[in-house]
This record gives structure tokens, C-alpha cells and sequence, in this order.
């Protein structure tokens, strides 16, 4: 059994809240991979440089500078704190982009409607290195900047990454995919803490998004969620801090 | 045979000189490992963040807002452009800090007349670790961000992580180590580019020094050099970017 954690959102801005959310990665048996997002950190240190973060339904637009600042806080300064934290718990964590081993292969997107910049969506994951790294009782924890091999890093969707991580895992391992933000699940009431769903499926998501119960930034997430459930991932779960060492908050069904 | 190399200096900042180094590095034939210092571009993106650097002897004082600075810097936009280079070269490059894998663990230098800060001083290289990734055929890139085991990331002298990682796989490997810079090689004249000594050993070190010959910034690598010969790396060179493919450059004796 493999565990992706998937941690992001607001708990990534809480030095409490990621320390609680590391010791119980922590503490997680088995292989384990931890793939984290971005945080505020990167619009913080990019208001800071003079660059005024643009944000088009919530997805960041990534010109070039963009891309500097959220290669050294993604890749930098949140991989490495993160890893020095686990090291410290006796979890043997190893940081990775995807430019590392060649981790994660990403193209950049197409210019659309909207030009996204150096943005990029995945093509493959190296599963060899990930599961030599894994034999080794190495711990991956992979940070949103991918590549494109041709010497270009690209911002990356870390849903994304956490999704398609354990699908291509999936083909190795009976794999549970958790993605951990500051709810502790699916609310059908966003203002409601409480009101998280005990399940999921994707006849009863359609109905919520059709009646607007769920929206915005959830809809990323429970696609990527979704579509791994659909791509051989064992169990899914969309959870909080609580939700990492115990079976708490939404479990995807197909 | 390994080979270890150190980029650092001017190097680091002309994206040309960087690209011919890192092309001749992808060439090496056999087991390789690549150390970077930091370059300009953490003080340059420390005064934009309003931080004003402080150096005692060429020594940056490391506060905790110069840490978060290096860390983003060396381990994050340094290291992953070096890395996503490297592959594009069709070098299966992975990125490392010293936390990673626990690669190179160090201590937080005790407070004498100077208080450097958050600076780490190495107590070990993690060999088993940087073997099993040269035997998967993959090619550490280090960076100068260490930890201390506490959870503590530690900025760290670039030259002496080369030299301790070079000591310590000499061990395994017959080990050559290159300290690479902007000159071609130790100068006996500092304002002719074309003053190489061929060699130097410790002796004629010691002259050159009291005469005031070698001095400044020079001191530390050619200490870390002398210590790497002395701790039984095999060829020990100090060089420029043609020293990188051939035996160019200053070549060390005890």
C-alpha cells in the first residue's frame, strides 16, 4: 500500500498547522510520497520583488519573473523547509521538482483564450526513479515546478501532480490518495465547517455543481480527485489535518 | 573513477559562462557529482527584498530572513535551472540539498567573535545515499544549503561541501576534484589572467601567502583544496571552464 499526501491551501501559511500535518505524514507505515503546493508565500515574496501577482480563476499567470519567484519558494524555500522538518521527525524525505531525475515531464500549455505562461501540463512520471527511491525508504516530497526536458521549469498544478503521481503508481502499488487542505472535506455548506459529505460520487458532484453547492476551487481538486479515482487509485480521499492518519472526510466513489 | 566539481564565482552569474560549463560538465565521462555555490543572485534578490547583505571576510552573516533568502536562492532557483540545464544536456541530473536524504548534515557554527548566524559547519556526508543514486546512473547537484538533523537548515561554504563530499567517496572512489571559477587557475599575478601556476603544493602555498601573493578570497578554496588532497583525493585542480574536459589549471601537490 502507497499513501500520496497532497497537502496545500492554507495549511501550507500555518507553521502549526503544516507541523501537525508533517508528524502525521510522518507517521504514516508504509511507502509514501508528499507533494505539496504553493501557499501564500509566493504571492507574499512576489509583491515583495515589485511583480504583482495575476491570478485568472484562480490559476496563477507565469511570466518569466513569476517563474524565478516560484521556483525559489515552491522548489526552494517550502520544499527544503519541508524536508528539514521531516527529517527531524525521522521521516527520510527527499525533495524533488520535476526537473529532478526527471521526476515529472510536463509541456507547456498552449496559448488559449488565456496565455497561462510557463505553465506546465504533465506527459509522464518517471515510476522507476519514484519507486527505486521508495525501495530505498526514501520519502519523495515533490514540489510544483515540473519540466519540459529541454531545459525549461514550469509551474505546475500540484492537484495535478498528486493525481497523476498515483495513477501512474497505481500501475505498482494499491495506492491511497489523500488531499489534505484546511476543511476537513467536502462541505455542502462552505460555511458550515461541519457539513463535510462522508462520500462522494460523480453523479451526486454533478448535482452539486449544477446547483452551485460546489464551486471555485474545489472543482480543480474533486476533478483531479475524480479522475484518479477513474485512473486505478485505490482510495481517495479529499480530507483534513485529521483526515491523514485516520480514514476522516470525503471518500471519492466512482 | 568520480569526478566532483565545484562551480562557483562569476560563473554562476553569465548565463553563457554557465551553459559552457555545465556542456563540458555533461560530458564527463563516468560517476559524477556537481557542487554550485550561490552567486550574486543572492544578494541581488536579497536587496530587492530589502534585506541588505552583511559580509565579514567575504563571509555572509546568515540572519533568519538571509536564511529564507539563500534557502529560495541557492536551493530553489539555483539549483532547479542548473538541474532542468543538466537534463536538457542529457545529464539525469538530481538536485540536493543537504537535508535531502539526509545528503550532508552539519552544525550550526558555535558564536566566537562573529556571529555568522544560521551557518553550518559539515560533521558528515551520507555516502551510502550519494552511491545508490551514482549506481542509478544519476548525478547529484549540490547545493549549499545544509540541516542539522533538528529540523535547522544551514547556509553552508559551497567549497567545503565539495571537499568533504570528495574525502568522504574517496573512500570508495578514486576521486578527482575541480574547483572551477572565473580564472584559469591559482594566478601569481591577480591582474594577469595568464599567470596559471601549473602547480602549487603546501609549501609553496605557505610562501606564497606570507609574501601576500595569494590572498583574499583565494584562501578558503586553496585551503579546502589542500584539505581534499590531504584527505585522500586522488587529483586535486583549481581551473576555469577549460579545466572542466581536460587537465588545464592549477594541479595541487601535498
Amino acid at each position: 500500500m502507497l499513501t500520496v499526501l497532497k497537502i496545500g491551501g492554507k495549511l501550507l501559511d500555518d507553521e502549526a498547522q503544516l507541523g501537525s500535518a508533517l508528524a502525521a505524514f510522518a507517521n504514516i507505515e508504509g511507502p509514501k510520497i508528499l507533494v505539496h503546493g504553493g501557499g501564500k508565500k509566493g504571492s507574499e515574496i512576489s509583491r515583495r520583488l515589485g511583480i504583482e501577482p495575476q491570478m485568472v480563476d484562480g490559476r496563477r499567470i507565469t511570466d518569466a519573473a513569476t517563474l524565478e519567484v516560484v521556483t525559489m519558494v515552491y522548489a526552494g524555500l517550502l520544499n527544503k523547509t519541508v524536508v528539514a522538518k521531516l527529517q527531524a521527525l525521522g521521516c527520510n524525505a527527499l525533495g524533488l521538482s520535476g526537473a529532478d531525475g526527471n521526476a515529472v515531464l510536463s509541456k507547456k500549455r498552449g496559448t488559449g483564450a488565456i496565455d497561462y505562461g510557463f505553465v506546465g501540463d504533465i506527459e509522464s512520471v518517471n515510476n522507476e526513479l519514484i519507486i527505486n527511491f521508495l525501495e530505498n525508504n526514501l520519502t519523495p516530497v515533490v514540489s510544483p515546478i515540473t519540466h519540459d526536458s529541454q531545459g525549461q521549469l514550469l509551474n505546475t498544478n500540484a492537484d495535478t501532480i498528486a493525481q497523476m503521481l498515483a495513477v501512474s503508481l497505481a500501475q505498482n502499488f494499491e495506492v491511497t490518495l489523500k488531499f489534505c487542505f484546511e476543511k476537513n472535506g467536502v462541505l455542502v455548506d462552505p460555511t458550515d465547517d461541519d457539513s463535510v459529505l462522508p462520500s462522494l460520487d460523480s453523479a451526486a458532484y454533478e448535482g452539486y455543481k449544477s446547483a452551485g453547492v460546489i464551486s471555485e476551487g474545489m472543482l480543480p481538486k474533486l476533478d483531479n480527485a475524480f479522475a484518479a479515482k477513474h485512473g486505478g487509485v485505490k482510495d481517495v480521499w479529499v480530507c483534513g489535518i485529521e483526515g491523514i492518519a485516520k480514514e476522516f472526510g470525503t471518500l471519492i466513489y466512482p
